[in-house]
């Protein structure tokens, strides 16, 4: 059992909870890895199992299988009802929830500490024996639909994100809606989902994080009773997925809604992802994000378009690094009430062209850091987050090295990284959207996507 | 048997070769289609083959291997050396190709009538035996990656082409490239074609197409002896594509590249396909483009930009309705010197606007129905042309009526016709593409492409 002090608190030697943490991990003889986080503080446990497969890993033509599948490992086991699953977490004073991602699905508790071992029995049990009927799938089918309306299509804001990825990715299921399209997930069934089950759950496709007061050793063996009588699945293969090829275009998306309070416009590039072993480029692409659009009053782009120019009411950038496949990275602009989005984006592009120009302050660079590491303290202030990092970046390929020091490589970044970061970065194609109040007669996103579903099923059941 | 009169011989009376035609067709027990064209004219006869499969139908992540897999069913059977095929078609005086597309396969002989029989054998040899080597296969996909050096890479509006469309088709396989993305193309191997035509080639996946002067009756009997001896493939199964989303956005793509002469614009709408037994909207929207775009002189683009004001060098609309899925209908103008493309876009939206106001000259919409006619005649006029129709026809579900009554469909739509597709094509989200001279230090398409393979391959393997 190898274990390591958690994220940074040797490196800073900064007091409070991070000091307290200790990070541990080991695998299990059917492959199942796990990491365990203590933390005292509380006496709650987190129990929390992560799959390496998501939305990215789906057969065409069958978008939003996956979180139908998270949603149906509510259904029961070969020897639990429907419910039952949830029924007991909340009986004993617990919560769960679960997500889904384009690289993994994940499932969790949060209970007393006591209780850890009743929830590793019952996770265990529907990695290996899920079971569903017709009257568990169909009207589930309908919940994940209602899902997608009051999540997606309600939101105009979402729709567009949708269309800008669609555009943005030209061959990778990067492109593809997590929720899925709703004209497929209509269609999906039963067999669709069972066989997404067979194909990608079982331990050696799986990470299992506890956090919490807990003793690594006793989590040790209460994971190798429930979780290790967990057969490994031979069907499970290597993750082969189409990747994107090289864009010699820059795209645009207009889309105009009848709902649009305040337009806006969004430019995004493919960028490199955090690599196991080499997260610098990825850290300086973070700082960088942070740099341009992390506050209103000192980002790059913040102080020029807010603060200076008053163009816009709200500024952004945004760097999503921790995927199996590429990352993307994100500019928003939100201009005032009387400017145009060209204008805007003009404007936007001038603060980008000058900043690669002009380079950063070294000042500046150093207030990003201090405030990188306050978020990095905040965020890791809760075991349910700590886990959180630790669980999307095991499902991702990285390890747990590669978590513990991200917070050190996000400190390691030099003014100089930044920049060829950025150069790279702003010399690739992008795609730019113009999200737009619908002023003509043509259909626009609110006249055309449809709402909800005819069942409305019992709110208790949405996960 | 049924024998059906071929294209509209009987519905215009007209005189010439179409008259003469027979086209009949029938179904070998194992699920075999056969469609014979007799057009005693010359001596010779086509023996087509199609499969109902295409790149629409790849796996993802192996793009390229419908048209991989066609190169190397000339690399021999069981019984048959590599190259053996294309040396007795040779020896034999005849001519031999292949093509791939997103929606069909197709292999083709054109030889002398009294060689249609040895054609039969060889073509039901690879139907079921096809095997080749790693010397085979390896350098193959060296010859296709210079395909793509050649055929797309070395052509800006090639590589346009297929940024509109991976644009364009935000969830259906038409949007990746029938030849591949070179990046996967590098990567696929023997095992991901040997699947590919085990799991789709078959008699009850083929469509037989005989042209030429060949009598029905022989030819059934020859076919039976060939291909009937081919024993049915139980893993071929119905088709099932990831199918487009609702759109609701506009899309833009800009390229730019040091090798363009002459920029231009294009817009592609997804539009309705010819659906078998209704092809009324289909066959307007064929009349549209012709219309729009047909003529210089005559067509509605133009007239108006060609001639009267003189902003365009040349203008196009086109259909491409005979697919599986849906179809495209895309507008294209190219500017004089000096004329930007923002203000050539402009002027084009204008055009199509009158024409959505003005609606259409009736002697106009004669001509073009003329036009569209002689165009019918001078295609029909070659075996192989007719067989190709049938061929496309029946690949994408059409059936061997739906291939006869086309021409008759064209000529029986109405101006009312013309007017409500062009209103629902209009109304739909498209995809607009600029292809520019590059003029600034950004890397444009020519610096960013690798250009062919190290190994230049036989160019007499080149199919």
């Amino acid at each position: 059992m190898r274990r390591l002090l958690a994220a940074g608190a040797c490196a800073l030697a900064l007091s409070g909870p991070l000091a307290a943490d200790e990070v541990s991990s080991f695998t299990l003889d059917n492959g199942l890895e796990v990491v365990v986080i203590e933390d005292p503080r509380a006496d709650i446990a987190v129990n929390m199992v992560w799959y390496k497969v998501g939305a990215a890993d789906e057969p065409p033509g069958v978008s939003g299988i996956a979180h139908f599948l998270e949603h149906l490992m509510f259904k029961g086991t070969e020897t639990r009802e429907a419910g039952e699953f949830s029924e007991i977490v909340e009986r004993e004073g617990g919560r769960g929830n679960a997500f889904t991602s384009w690289d993994y699905t994940g499932y969790f508790q949060r209970i007393a500490s006591d209780r850890l071992e009743l929830m590793m029995e019952l996770e265990a049990d529907r990695m290996e024996n899920l079971a569903f009927t017709d009257d568990d799938w169909l009207p589930e089918r309908d919940v994940i639909l209602e899902e997608r309306g009051q999540v997606v299509e309600s939101r105009p804001g979402r729709l567009f994100g949708e269309q800008l990825y669609a555009t943005l990715f030209q061959n990778h299921p990067y492109g593809i809606p997590i929720i899925g399209w709703r004209e497929e997930m209509r269609e999906l069934i039963d067999t669709d989902a069972m066989d997404f089950y067979e194909r990608h759950y079982g331990p050696n496709n799986a990470i299992l994080v506890v956090a919490g007061n807990v003793d690594p050793d006793e989590v040790r063996a209460m994971a190798e009773r429930h979780y290790g009588a967990v057969p490994e699945n031979p069907a499970i293969t290597e993750r082969r997925r189409p990747q994107e090829p090289l864009v010699v275009s820059d795209r645009r998306v207009k889309m105009s809604d009848s709902r649009v309070g305040q337009p806006y416009l969004m430019r995004y590039y493919v960028a490199p992802s955090r690599a196991s072993g080499d997260q610098s480029g990825a850290a300086a692409l973070q700082v960088l994000a942070e740099l341009l659009g992390g506050s209103a009053e000192t980002s790059v782009l913040g102080r020029a378009l807010q603060f200076d120019e008053r163009l816009a009411l709200q500024t952004a950038a945004f760097y999503r690094g921790a995927n199996v496949d590429d990352a993307t990275f994100g500019l928003a602009v939100v201009p005032v009430d009387g400017v145009e989005l060209a204008e805007a984006e003009a404007a936007m592009e001038e603060v980008i062209a000058d900043f690669l120009a002009d380079g950063i302050d070294a000042e500046q660079l150093e207030r990003i850091k201090t405030r990188l590491r306050a978020n990095e303290i905040y965020d890791m202030d809760s075991a349910q987050n700590r886990a959180r990092q630790y669980g999307v970046g095991l499902s991702v390929g990285l390890d747990v090295a590669d978590v513990r020091d991200w917070p050190d490589a996000l400190q390691a970044v030099t003014a100089d990284d930044v920049m060829a970061a950025a150069r790279d970065l702003f010399a690739r194609h992008h795609v730019t959207g113009w999200l737009m109040q619908a002023e003509d007669d043509r259909p626009d996103a609110a006249d055309q996507v449809e709402y909800g579903v005819e069942d409305q099923a019992d709110p208790d059941d949405f996960r």
